[in-house]
Formats: structure tokens, sequence, C-alpha cells
């Protein structure tokens, strides 16, 4: 249950409230949002009890989630909120791109490849430095070298970096080279210890929906984030597990409008799994931003061929900035545009 | 095997290479496409019958399709095919937009809705006479009457018509009512006897995805209309049954792309089923059309809380217009346009 | 709402009731169900009514279905219904076995095959003589000879035959060769035209679950045939559609315990479309006996190397007789035997 | 790619292959099997090595997985292999079953569980103290106060106890209080750092398969335990996510024929989570055994109404008792038998 109390109500009211719905045993949370004070009751509340919160004065309106989540309900802000990665902003209207190779590959390479991303105008730079592979004996990825790497190409053109994180037990690496944005993977999106770990980091963090996790469970692996602190969420979309073997998965934008409904969460999608080609890449890119994505993630590969992993579904640079150029369009039938880019470095 | 024959090659040695493939054993088509010949065999080419077709002079290229179908083949045509629905156009880069009640609930109701379809800028007129419900004691639509209203309202409007047929037996009441598109719907995309029944009617066909059926199986159902004589079919993606129960069903826009160099068949999107929720349907048929969909098949009733059927997910007549001019910008985007609306009666 | 009506309930009693209910506009059936009287209500009962219902003397029990179905409810009939099949019974606590081709493939061929089917100790003979393939290049059945074939190697060997019919117009042919049970395809569990053409043709039905059919559905297929006067329904479970693509499809046998709850119909399990491989077929089907299975469906051929169709997933002649054995065996164990065999013609 | 070695092939030779392989650059491991030499290469063996593989006097069979996987492989050792949790052994040929509670829930109520698990003849106890839970505000286990509990229970009545293990950081924790088995649960069967992390620790893993994942998945799973040192794998069938809402998940039982003939690891059958109600469990463990299961793996509960978690598909204890007693039934019928209950302290 969400209580949004009447503008301007006291501090102490606020305070007074929370400390009667404790001492009934309900656990309460308080909303960052600056506009008016919103409380959110995690346990279930006694009909009595909500009678009574009903009627109280400094209560305007009293909100019931769709879901057992809380902390990412749409009521449980004014307005949907705008995450900020570096000097990106996402959400809040605007649409941002994020762009970069499926895995970190080198120095020289991944200067080579920010410089597309920067030129071809997206926001964000991502790159895999630790990759979930099915297999053991697959390349697993460069580790700690390769946030390094990363983040020196993302400085280097000016733009945040991306980048999925595992294992708790890297976080002081990723808080070392200073990543803007801790990605968590579809296989992960239940791993609630790394979700409670990477809570705490201060870092904003972009969650992937699992291969076949309902709408339902993805927002309460988000809701793990928010109950840990993390207010700084972006979903991702990134294509279910289905029955149809004629593409690799199957993008869900059918629940895309759907969850601006439920929850005040950025949604951004990444198509390149679903598909599994790179042509297939920029009509659903459209496709995402025209149903209302709040971004689009893509990999970009400036020779595909040579690609350490997915390379298949790599877009060149070239094709990159057709794809920056088509969202803009999209996002302008919309009535939206694109987001700031972040200031360049030179 | 599809054999690109040299463009004017004499009618007589189009017709000696068919003879001898059919002594061969293997059955032929010959493709409606006026440019050049191009010959289709269906069954499975030996080796070196296909090693000597290659050497042939008046073959220039031969086509393996990525499927066990033949005639819906991309390279069965030099251009993607152009289905005419009474006059008006479907596929070929330009977009149309189909509308209509799900069920045909009464004479001046079709008229009221006929004039909404009309209005709102839309081309062809859709409604259901006869209804698959999925338990017998729900209403199953007013049948042969419902057709002729249907009709009715489509000519006071000048709008073709396109209703569902779920028994050949019904077929010469169709076609005396003079309906212009036979609709076969998802549950009977596989009714193997109902499609070559109307495969001979020298009617246009709409093909429903069935609700499991992976894209192969659903251009096998196409092949068996154009196997049958049928060379104006549409595809239409109506969602598929996935794990996810937040939404009705989850559309798959995933596969437009790929169908694009799969056949050359036009596919049209209705977001009806998947979206369950009306206000979901416009961001989905935004996404539909900057996917590629070469038309959008919506639901419209002018009074949804009385609708006999779906009326949860029927738009309101201003909300159609919205669509269809969404429609065309997010067409224009994509360097398309609507097709041209067809002659008005009055 | 299914009501039971004291043991003893007077004719006229119920036809009372029923004229009341009738005269409230809500449609009635009653069970032929011998031992008392019970009283199925189509439509939605309004809470006054209902209330008073349960207040009259003649009613003893009120059961409300988990689904939209009545007629095969559980409540519907005092005990599990058992299906008669030429001399043969289905359900109603003992295991039946059903066996024979894939497809019809000649006169000697079937006797062959029949002969198998008999001395293996199987109870009834199926064979294909109408194919439904997803290509329209494939074999489709020998048609009605198929039939004549079939009737005749049943009959030599004296076990009643079970075949595919996928069109209603092809009824009277079956009823011709007195085919002794009509089974519909999983491509027709919601061709609504063709279940109710079949419910008044008077003879058993077995109905096979859709690939994605949920149990729901497949229930209210089950209901249009006996709405439509057939009382002789066996549902046959034969493997859903799932992302798992190391089988050909999942065998759904998590359901068979709950439809014991929710319906009196006999189930049998086709493990062969499921299993894909022959090898796979006698553990599944030792499953489907362990988990409360009414019988088995499988395929035998003699020389599955030539099979028309199907040929992988046959069975031997002595690989048949030894899952009949098994399968006594595991019936024994869940306190069941195999129901009586046909008698021998000789 | 698996070499099997001639049976006395000297530990020299072995050794001088597999350092041909290695300079090669190709990854070699050497089977713990100890009747003859069997090697796996890892990596993709060049045509030309192949054939001069297959000269070599001490090769005498060469094997090709059906997947990326090695050393799970059937291939990889003589005969199924046999894992040992305690002094109980799992696979083989015979059955073992694992009874507990969902969640550890205090030291009395412990004792009691493991009393009635010990008295119904079921080999292991299991029982969670670290919980995965969907959402972050439920209960979330007792943590290592639950893993004293369980141990404590299992060493008073003599059963070895297996738990699940969610964060590589608690290993040390599992192994001061002398976990017998670590299970990994369904929602981390693709966490590679857990699995990495667990491999070294010298314990029986009980992989549980992932709700969405495929069989090949599964098997790639375990190989990262194989890979990692672990021998001792038994893989864990617990339903699968489908379009089916009936039921909670589907029991996937068809796969595990094909798994005998894919791996020589041991497969047990949860079927708790499909089944959702306790109700079903006792057919569907029937079924598995029937299927060839190793092993059952069920939830007991003195009181489930009272239960933390998942009461509804506990069993009581009398129903356990039944559910062996039918287990040992059921694998009799297969020509198998349970294996030997651990020795009672008493």
């Amino acid at each position: 249950m969400i209580l949004h109390l009447v503008q301007g109500t006291p501090q102490e009211s606020v305070h007074a409230l929370r400390s009667m719905l404790e001492a009934e045993g309900l656990r309460t949370f308080l909303s960052p949002e600056s506009s008016r004070p919103i409380v959110a009751i995690v346990d279930k509340v006694p009909a009595a009890l909500a009678a009574a919160l009903a009627e109280r004065p400094e209560v305007s309106e009293i909100h019931q989630p769709a879901g057992d989540w809380r902390l990412v309900d749409r009521s449980y802000r004014e307005l949907p909120s705008v995450v900020r990665i570096g000097g990106v902003k996402l959400g809040g209207g605007q649409v941002s791109i994020i762009a970069g190779p499926c895995s970190v590959e080198g120095a020289d390479f991944m200067f080579e490849a920010a410089r597309a991303v920067r030129s071809a105008g997206a926001h964000l730079l991502r790159g895999g430095a630790f990759k979930p592979r099915s297999t053991p004996y697959a390349f697993q990825g460069f580790g700690v070298e390769g946030l390094r790497q990363l983040k020196d190409a993302g400085e280097r053109e000016g733009l945040p970096v991306v980048t999925e994180i595992m294992d708790a037990a890297d976080l002081p690496a990723f808080l070392d080279h200073d990543v803007d944005c801790l990605q968590v993977g579809a296989r992960n999106m239940q791993n609630f210890t790394l979700l409670k770990a990477i809570a705490g980091a201060g870092r904003p963090v972009l969650l992937k929906r699992g291969l076949s996790a309902t709408v339902k469970e993805w927002l309460y692996a988000a809701e793990y984030l928010a109950a840990g602190g993390c207010h700084q969420v972006v979903l991702c979309e990134r294509g279910i597990r289905t029955f149809e073997s004629a593409t690799r998965n199957t993008l869900d934008l059918t629940i895309l409008p759907l969850l601006r409904e439920w929850t005040h969460l950025p949604v951004v999608v990444d198509p390149a799994h679903a598909a599994g080609i790179a042509r297939l890449i920029p009509p659903l890119s459209r496709a995402a931003v025209a149903a209302g994505a709040d971004g689009i993630a893509v990999e970009v590969h400036p020779r595909p061929e040579l690609a350490r992993s997915d390379g298949p579904q790599a877009l060149l640079p070239g094709e990159l900035a057709g794809l920056v150029a088509e969202a803009r369009v999209i996002a302008a039938v919309t009535g939206r545009g694109l987001h700031a880019l972040p200031a360049s470095p030179r």
C-alpha cells in the first residue's frame, strides 16, 4: 500500500505516522520524492487499519500496486524517475542510446569502438569485461583488465560506461575503476545475493529481464535493489524464451506500455539477443522506440567477423549512426527527443 | 528449389523445362510473375539433376527457400506481392488499416461502425459474423445475417470487407454476399481442409498465425493456399502464447523483419489479443508499423462497454482516428505512406 | 453450476425444476447418470436464485466447476465415465492400450499390423487414413480407401478401430465404414464446426489436446462435444509445445492428477510425438500409467524404416508386447489392471 | 571429443597422448574412471588431427557428445556414475528418496521432521536455511543457524543433509557445519561464479534445472562443476515454465530417458513446484520413478498449514511413507530397488 500525504505535511507528522505503522509491525519506506511525502507500507495492512488510514487528514490518496512490489511502483513517485549515469540522463520522456562491443577485446580496440559510439551520437558506452558464458570452455572476458580498458575508452570519449557484474566479490574492482552503471545480466536477475550486495554500492543499476522471467518477477528483482537503497534502476528488456526458433528469442514489446502504468522506472530495450542477426536490429529498435522505450542498447563492432563473442549480431559503426538518427525521428513522432549527449572531453 | 529463368526465355522453353522435371517425378509451379519466368520445384531435387540445372543456359539463378515452402518464398516473385482487396491494396511498401467491431451486432450498429471506420481514414472494414468461441455457450455470431449486415455497411461507406470463415460449407454464403477477403482465424490456421477449400474460391485470404504456430508452420499454411491456386494471401501476426501472463499474449514483432526475407507476402499486425486492453493498442500499433508491418488490424466499437465480445480491447472511434494518423507518420519515417483509400460512394 | 438432486426425486420434480430455471433464461442439461438426477445449469446463476436453489428440498448438493465447463465436470457424474468403443471399455479404473501404424499403407500391411497389435495384447487398432500434414506436398493418406483397409484389418482381428477425421464432410464415409471411434487431432481441437458436426454422430470421440491448448481450453472443446450430445469422449494428452528442443514436445503428465479432479472423462496418453524417438516411448508409457492414465496410445510398425510417416517414433511389434506387459504391472501397482480384451473372431 | 583408450594402456602413453594434444592447443581431461583410460578433449579437434587420432593403436573408440559438454557426457564413464552423499548412494540403478521441510523452522521442528523422514524410509534430509524468495520482504530463512539445526537433526537420525547455497561467501559456513550435499537452486543454475566456487569444495552438488533452461544449458552448468573438479553431481528436474497455468509448472519427464543417453550423471525429480498442490505429488513421483528417475525429492511437514513457505505442496509424514513404499514397488517393476538406508545412529 502506498500513501500519498497532503502536500506540505510537516516532517514530524510523517515521522509519527511511520512510527505508528512500525509499532503495528508494518515495515515502511519514505519516497525520495521531493514534491510531497509518499510512504510505502511493505507488509499487508489489516482491513481495520486500512480503513483508519483512509480517514486520516494527512493522507490524500491510497494506491494499491498491481503486484507485490512497493518502491518501484508507479505511485511511489509523482513523475517517472530519471536515472543519472555519469552526466547522462535515462528516462523521463527522452530517449538515450547505449552502444558498444559485446566484449572488451583490448585497449586499442576499445578506443576505436568508443570513438564509433561517440561519433554515432550515442550516450553511453557498454562492453563486457566479465562474460557469462553457457559453457566453461568459452572465452570468459578480460576481467578487471577489461574494466580498465572500458573505462579508459569511455573517459577519452567522455562517455559514461555500463558493464556487467556477475559476482559481489568483484564490486570493489568495479568501484575502483569508477564504472558508471552496474549491469545485472539476464541469468542473474534472480541472484538475490548479488542484488542485495550491489544495492548499497551507490551506483545506478541496469537490470536485464531474465530469459523466462515474468514482468512481476522482474519488478520484484528491481524491488530488491530499491529496498537495499538503490533508487537508480533501469529495466532492460532483452527477449524472452518461447517456442519460436526462427529467431533466437522473442522481444517482448507488448509489456512496454503496461510497464509505464506499473512502475516509475525507465525501460530500455536490447534487441540483439532476440534478433540474433544484425540486420534485424534496426527495425526492432525502431519498434521499441515507437512502443515507448526510454532507450535502446545495441552492440557495435568495427569488424564483427573478428568479434570474440556475438559477432553476427553486432552493428557496424555506420549502421549505429543510422539507428541513432532513426530513433530520433521515431521519438519525435511520439513527442519526444533524444537526451542531451554527455560533454565531449575535447 | 526456385529457378529464375533468363528474361525473355520463350514460353516453349519454359514448358520443355517443366516437362523434363515432371518426367523426373518432380512437381513444378510457374510463378504468376510477369517480368521473367520463375519455376518452383516442389519435390527434393537429386544432386545430379541440380547440378545439371545449374548448367542450363536458360537458368539464371537458383534459390533455396529457408524452409519447406516454395510458392510463398521471397524468390518466387521479383517484388513483394501486392494483394488487392476490393479497390484497396495491401503490401508493396505502403501501409493499410483494417478496422471494425469484433462482432457484427446489428444493421444499424454496423452502419455506425462503418461510418467511424471510414471517417477515421481506415481502408478495410472487418467484423465477425461467425465467431469461434472457446466455450459452446458463448455468443457465436449472427452467421449469414451478419455477413449481410457487414457487406451492406461496407457498401454504404465504400469499404471492402474482411470476415472470418470457419467452415468450408459456408463458402457459398460468403461468395453470395460478396465478402471481399476471407479471414482464416488463428485456431484454424492448420485446418487444412478449410485451407484447401477456400484456396480455389478466387478471393484474397487473410491468414492469422496460430497461437503457438512457428513461423515455418505459418508459411506452410500459406503454401497450402498458394498450392491451391490462391495468390492473394496476407499474413496476420496476432500474438503468440508464452509464459508471460501480465498480457494476454506476446506480440511477436521480432519475426517481422525475418518474414521480409523469407516471403513475398504482405504481413499485417493485429495487436488486440496480445494487448488485451485497449489503451495498450496505440503504442503496439506504432511499434508494428515501425518494425515494417504492411498494415494494422484493430477493433473499434462506438460503445465498447456494450460489446458482445472483446469490448475491453476495442478502440473508440476517436482513438482509431489518432491511430491512423500516427501510423501515417511512423510509415513516413521509414520512407512509406498509407495506401490510397477506396473511393467514397458519395 | 451443477445440482445433485436427492436420490429418488421423481421425474416430474426434476422437470419442474428445469422448467423454472429455463423460464429464468438459464439453459440446463440433465446428466445421463442413472443413480440420481444431476442437473447442469449452463448460464451464470444470479446470487438470489442460487440462494433459493440451496434451500430447495430436492437439491442435495451444489457444485461449482473449476472452469466454464459443465457437462464434462467431475460432478456431473457419480463415477468417472466409462467409454465403450466397439466391445472395448476405456476408463473407469482399468487401463487400455491403443496401437497401430501412423498411416494406413495398404491392405496387406494393415492385416500384418493388426495381427501384431492383437498378439501384443492391445485393445484398439489405430491408423491414419486422412493425415493432417504441415506442408501441402507431403503424403496426405489413402482417404476413404484407407478407412476400408483399417476396418477390414480390425474386423479380421476383432479389434475396434480409431482413426482421425479432419472434415465434417467425410463423416458419412466414416459411418459407412463403421469406424468405432472418431479421433480429433491436435490441430483441430478448436475446429468448432468439426466438433459440432461429429457430436451428433453417435460415435465415441478421442479428443487430442492442442499443441498449445491449456487444460481449460481442452475441456471446453470436450464440452462442445458433450453439449452436442456426445457422452462418449476420451481425452488424449500428446505433448505440448515448450522452449525445450531436445525432445519434439514435452509430455504434460503434470495435469493428469488434476484432470481426475476436474472431469469424469477418461484420459489416455500418446507419448510418440513428445518423444520423437521410439526408444523413449516405453519409459514415458510407464510414467503415464504410473501417473494414472486410463490408456496409452502408441504407434507400431513392422518395418519402421519403410513407414510413410513418423517411422522413427514407431515401436516394433515385439516392443509393443513388452510395453503392454509393463503397463499391466504398473497398473497393478496402483491397484488397477488392464481392461478385458475384445473377443477374438477366431 | 572423448577418446576411449585400450584397456591397460600404460600411464606414460596416456600422458604422452595428452601432452601431444595440449601442444596442439587442445585442453584435455582424464576421466576418474578406473577400468580403462578415457580422455576428453575440450576444444574443437581439427579434421586432420581427428583422423590421425582414429589411427593410433592406443585409441579404441571415439565418441562425439550430442552437445558442447565433455566431462558429464555418458561416454566419459564406462558406467553411470554413483554419487555418494554421506553414507548414502545416489544413482547407479537404485532409487533414493530425499525429503524434508521447505524451510528449516527451528531446532525442535527439525528433529520432528527428521524423525518423520527417517521413519518413512527416506535416505536424505533436506531443508532450506537460505531461501531464495521472489520478493525482498518474504521470509529469507534462518541462515547459518538453520544450517546448524538441519545438521543436528540429520545427525540425530543418521541422515546426510542437502541444503541450498546461494552465495559463494557462505561456503565456509556450509563446510563448518559439514553439509553433506550442496544444492544449487533453479534461479542460480547459471550463476557461474557460484558454480566455479563450489566446484572445488569437495562436496557433492545437487544441481536443479533452471525454470526455463534447456537440457543442454543444464548439462553445460553441470560441466562447469565437473571442469572445476566436482565429480559428484546430481541433476534435479523440478518443472519448467510453460503456457499452462492450471499447474504451477510442467514437470519435464520427457527428457529423462534422453538424459540417460547423454550423461552419466544421476537424475532426481522434485515434483513439488510443478504440482503446486500436495495431493498431486504421489502420482507424479510414481511417474518419475517409472520414467527412470534415480531419486525423488519431496517436501514433508508435520503441520503444513503452519509452514513458513510452500505449505500447500508439503506432504504429511504418513503420505511420505506411502510414497516411499510406492517408489519401491515401481522401481521393482523396472528391475530396480531402493538404495540401502544410511545406518541408524541408535
